[in-house]
């Protein structure tokens, strides 16, 4: 399958397009990269996706998959080697209900915190330390949340492992206590150190900058989102 | 498969529940019905689903599933008969898109719109029209959003088909016109027609009582959803 087949319209500091890219590079399956700018969103992005006109989108010859969980599944399903989903239909259920259960509970929660202050952010940083004691009793004595291998709720999740670093810092909040989540400690280690992940994340001071920056523009967005 | 091994929680008024149900019984699965009362909810479904608390519940044997679109993934995954996502990876990505859009953008914008009022009524009541604009756009040309047959997309987005007009009612708006959506309304009709769908539709008196108490219940809680 040559590059020129598969095309991946993203953004460097998008956790939803870090995770597509992972899914990608884990199976081998080269792609072209195109960088998007969100701000100036291109022609090419406004067709592809008129419905939500965001990013991620995956380019697959003459098919574009939007969304990044389901493009997961997409390319699942197209290149069967080094299998993400788990075979069995329970395991791919809870696979499928933990990642849905992070990217509403966690992944939403965390960013609103960084941009917004007070009575309501403490809301949110409490809704978001519950959502990482279920996570922390899931990946209790496992390497990954796949097993012996990254799977597909390891990429789902995997922003955890980075982004949510950075997004303390920016807005001042402290959800990550190794001491309390010693078991997601050990995994946000193991998974830095596989060769896929590890290559591909975007530099820490270019997050921060960029990150200051959303928190300032979304800050008024998000007021009134953690209701007190 | 005797029905001592499938059990599904449920609630007779939740369009989550009724895809399940449907889903169920398309594919000839026999199984237990159990009415949960969401205002007082059993130990039962506290200790099966204790991340959401809430209805649908799947169990077989001594799996639990929650999440209606999970469950439904499941389902379709362990009883071959009846397939409801289409074969083709690309064919199930874009079912899976529609499913989502559809929740997002349309189920959660009607339901909020029916319990508040004012301009913020006013500025949902345009979303889920734009929302409706796609929908039409997807189902122009076929008899069910799975083809010749209902299929996943159909019983994801089938809560149109019925609870839509209730809730129309209740929150005394206005969505649904037969003029603006026509193959939308064509595929109501054949959708409520199908005697699996007709025979589970919970009585139209009961429902809107129902849903009257919902709108005055979240009146409050909903305020600010829609800020204009």
């Amino acid at each position: 399958m040559g590059s020129q087949d598969v095309k991946l319209l993203s953004s460097w500091p998008s956790p939803f397009s870090e995770r597509v890219e992972w899914a990608l590079k884990l199976k081998g399956v080269e792609y072209e990269y195109v960088e998007e700018d969100i701000f100036n969103k291109s022609s090419l992005l406004l067709e592809l996706n008129p419905v939500h006109k965001k990013i991620p989108v995956l380019v697959h010859g003459h098919k574009t998959i939007a969304e990044s969980f389901i493009i997961i599944e997409y390319i699942d399903e197209t290149w069967k080697q080094y299998p993400l989903l788990p075979h069995d239909p329970y395991e791919r259920a809870l696979a499928r209900f933990w990642a849905n259960f992070t990217e509403q509970k966690l992944l939403e929660t965390v960013f609103v915190a960084m941009c917004i202050t007070g009575d309501e952010q403490e809301k949110a940083l409490n809704e978001a330390r519950e959502a990482m004691e279920k996570i922390e009793e899931v990946i209790e004595g496992k390497r990954f949340f796949g097993g012996e291998n990254i799977g597909y709720l390891d990429i789902a999740v995997g922003w955890i492992s980075y982004w949510i670093h950075i997004w303390e810092e920016v807005g001042s909040i402290h959800i990550i206590d190794p001491l309390k989540f010693p078991a997601t400690t050990a995994w946000m280690t193991n998974f830095l150190s596989h060769p896929v992940i590890k290559d591909t994340l975007p530099p820490r001071d270019k997050m921060i900058d960029y990150f200051h920056g959303r928190k300032k523009d979304l800050s008024e967005t998000f007021r009134g989102r953690f209701k007190v």
